[in-house]
């Protein structure tokens, strides 16, 4: 009746099924207004369901405004309700069949080991913030983050990197990204001074944002602070603890001066803090931000330290732009998410973080060292490895016969053959292409095994004298 | 010696103080630039702590740049490093004390029951979520969202709203707020039809972010449509199922204007559906979306049914503006959360959320019907309850003795005089005033007790003759 049928292997009720094809139908002009709908028993019998479920949609198309029961006469279809909405519905194309390959073995930077993720401590923690959740916990949760994860984010930064700050400073962010995101727009569409080379994701947030961007060269050592434009900027993105992806640590010296540069042109630093601590032949180097809390905005993350997947990552914010970053937060997010931010207060209070970063400190530090001496061990001294004994990945120069730097485009090129992908620094440059000699490799995620199948597959193509 | 004292009371190692205290001496200008440092072994001494850490910190030091090394000679504090921050630092006010008073009873809306949060099934979820994560689960997640969320919540809208949609249509956000600052900025600073009276949290999102705006008057019945002006806008916001905070439902004919107007006017419609899932008297009213799935996108969230904490929320994105949206939320936040959004996969998959949906709608429904109850007994004929028998809130008006509207400011502050909060909808117009005889009631995180409280502090009000 109608052109209704049932599908009996729908998960949708009679009754859904009912309303639904008697409103597509009105919607649809193939039941005009004016129409008289058939009695419910009629309905009933000739669409083989029950009653109830009958009247059910019927008073439910009536309360929506579809259908209008006039006392005495019958049930009527409203007029004006046909509605072309242009599209087929519900055609939703299946998923393309995922075409079998194998992935290659790739050692571009960004993972950190997953197999390290502390499940049981991690589980317990968000177990207990459950839990034992007061209705507050429950609700909605501060605009800024919740206040106990604050304030043990801004003890940690105190005893793990000799940050002095207090939890009303500190703002948490949906990772390091969003950090920088807020960043990019509370000056509108500023100026930004920043390294090159440089993460691609972290430029494309930047420029995406509509930010005037001036490239500043980086040697190893560091992002040249004296190549600053003079012409005014309003924020400057460093990572002076370990240029990413050179590797350079900023020296004391090339600190003050930057941070003197940075006052002269007016420009906010922000201090993205990423691994610093996975520092292995030292002490983690200390931030920027404790010589000028008042101009740099440090920006750290747990996605590195324990999984990207919490997606939790903070910032902590000089009194100068605090009210601008927090409006902002609140405009985009309005509130912020409360379990895992109160279970990471909790892995922090317990210490499991500490010992988290002390286990993750050791493996990583080992891979480290193994690598290097892989390369030192199975290639020429044509290879060297170069940037601080820090953080998931390392760079590896080439050089040529005669000691000047060699292009590493053909063993990029070689290793692609085998299946394995690395990139060069170069692929990170955008207004000063450099580094064409590099080869970067990320080991943080990676086996030792697979970190010899890769120096075995470099010391191939330099038998066939690539 | 240097003036360098130990805190034996510190959370820092006296490593880490001792960094700290030279590296401030120097950058203070104390310990000038030149100056020959005492030996590792008369720091050690004179300070009294081990050689070992004197060594550290001066190797430290020197590592990053503050000191150097010249053989034969000794180790000196280099020039350049004097820095002044500007500031006091580490000086942390201690936040204030509570003034303690005690909190008003509030009728305000927002806060679902947070006693409903169904922990036990939740944290089985989460438990599964993280025990069970692969490699994949455990690092970046999409940034539009963990496909199993995606898969579920198209499924979930399928069974209990009749949308039909793929996952490759929705994206998670961070509450359904992230989604309205999302499409309020994919246009720039787009013009923006709202309903008026309309929530302040909503209207400050759309305003913050430099929408222009134009506010629509809403009816028992929901908008406007007819008033929506001519001239052409971007988007328009309505709840069209339950209009916040009046509490009207638009009707099928008013569905279709304004699908038309809105088609007309070249606008995007945004519906935000924030509690349909609790309707009293008859199924859930259907969406927008279902007519009009290439015009409208629709907003959710699982802040009001499971819990504001988790602060996930999604929309179904049109066709048309999906390459602007998903592209916005890669450069806001990047990547998305992973764990929560797979345990609410499995909540979905489960039927976690259907009893528990079943569940909080037996507890809104009582609280709904023991309000009306209430008013109809205690009250004068002069309250009455109107809007739709829905959500978590009603909405009581008031009359004179001759049945025109009554203001309803007198009870308001009669009612703040015994610590309880209420408001008018006239506090929730902008552009035009009205509902003056109105008092929003939010019935959801009130229990029985408090809801019979507020109804004896009205009839106190009516005996006294207010």
């Amino acid at each position: 009746m109608y052109g209704i049928t049932f599908d009996p292997e729908s998960r949708l009720s009679q009754y859904r099924q009912l309303v639904e094809q008697l409103r597509g139908k009105i919607t649809g002009g193939s039941l005009p207004g004016g129409t008289k709908l058939a009695s419910t028993r009629e309905l009933a019998e000739r669409l083989g369901v029950a009653r109830g479920i009958v009247l059910e949609a019927v008073d439910q198309l009536k309360m929506e405004g579809y259908l209008d029961t006039v006392h005495g006469s019958g049930t009527f279809v409203r007029p004006g309700l046909v509605w072309d909405s242009g599209i087929q519905q519900g055609v939703v194309p299946p998923a393309a069949a995922a075409t079998a390959r194998s992935e290659p073995l790739s050692f571009a930077p960004g993972m950190p080991d997953m197999e390290l993720f502390p499940r049981r401590a991690w589980l317990s923690c968000y177990h207990d913030a459950v839990e034992y959740a007061n209705l507050d916990d429950l609700g909605y949760n501060r605009p800024s983050g919740h206040w106990s994860l604050r304030v043990a984010i801004a003890g940690h930064l105190h005893e793990i990197k000799g940050i002095r700050t207090g939890p009303e400073r500190i703002v948490v962010t949906a990772g390091a990204s969003q950090a920088l995101a807020m960043l990019a727009s509370i000056f509108g569409r500023p100026r930004v001074v920043m390294e090159d080379p440089q993460a691609p994701f972290i430029r494309r947030i930047f420029d995406g944002l509509g930010c005037d961007i001036a490239y500043v060269p980086v040697d190893d050592e560091g992002i040249r602070e004296d190549l600053i434009p003079a012409g005014g900027a309003d924020l400057v993105y460093v990572t002076p603890t370990h240029q990413f992806p050179v590797g350079g640590t900023l020296s004391a010296e090339r600190r003050v001066a930057l941070l003197g540069k940075a006052r002269d042109i007016g420009a906010w630093v922000i201090e993205d803090d990423f691994d610093s601590e996975f520092r292995y032949d030292r002490k983690p180097v200390t931030p920027l931000q404790v010589m000028a809390p008042e101009r740099v905005v440090y920006v750290g993350t747990f996605s590195k330290t324990v999984s990207p997947a919490l997606r939790i990552g903070f910032m902590v914010v000089p009194p100068g732009i605090q009210a601008r970053v927090k409006t902002l937060k609140r405009r985009w997010d309005l509130w912020n998410e409360g379990f895992q931010q109160k279970a990471m207060a909790l892995f922090i209070e317990r210490g499991h973080l500490a010992r988290h970063l002390a286990r993750a400190h050791r493996a990583y530090r080992r891979k480290n060292a193994f690598l290097r001496e892989l390369v030192a061990a199975r290639l020429s001294p044509a290879w060297r490895v170069t940037g601080a004994t820090t953080g998931m990945h390392l760079v590896i120069r080439r050089s040529g016969p005669d000691g000047t730097p060699a292009d590493a485009a053909p063993v990029i090129a070689a290793l692609a053959e085998r299946n394995i992908e690395a990139e060069s620094v170069l692929d990170y440059c955008h207004a000063h292409p450099g580094f064409a000699d590099s080869l970067l490799v990320a080991f943080g995620n990676r086996t030792e095994t697979e970190l010899e199948r890769l120096v075995a597959e470099i010391a191939v193509f330099e038998k066939k004298g690539g």
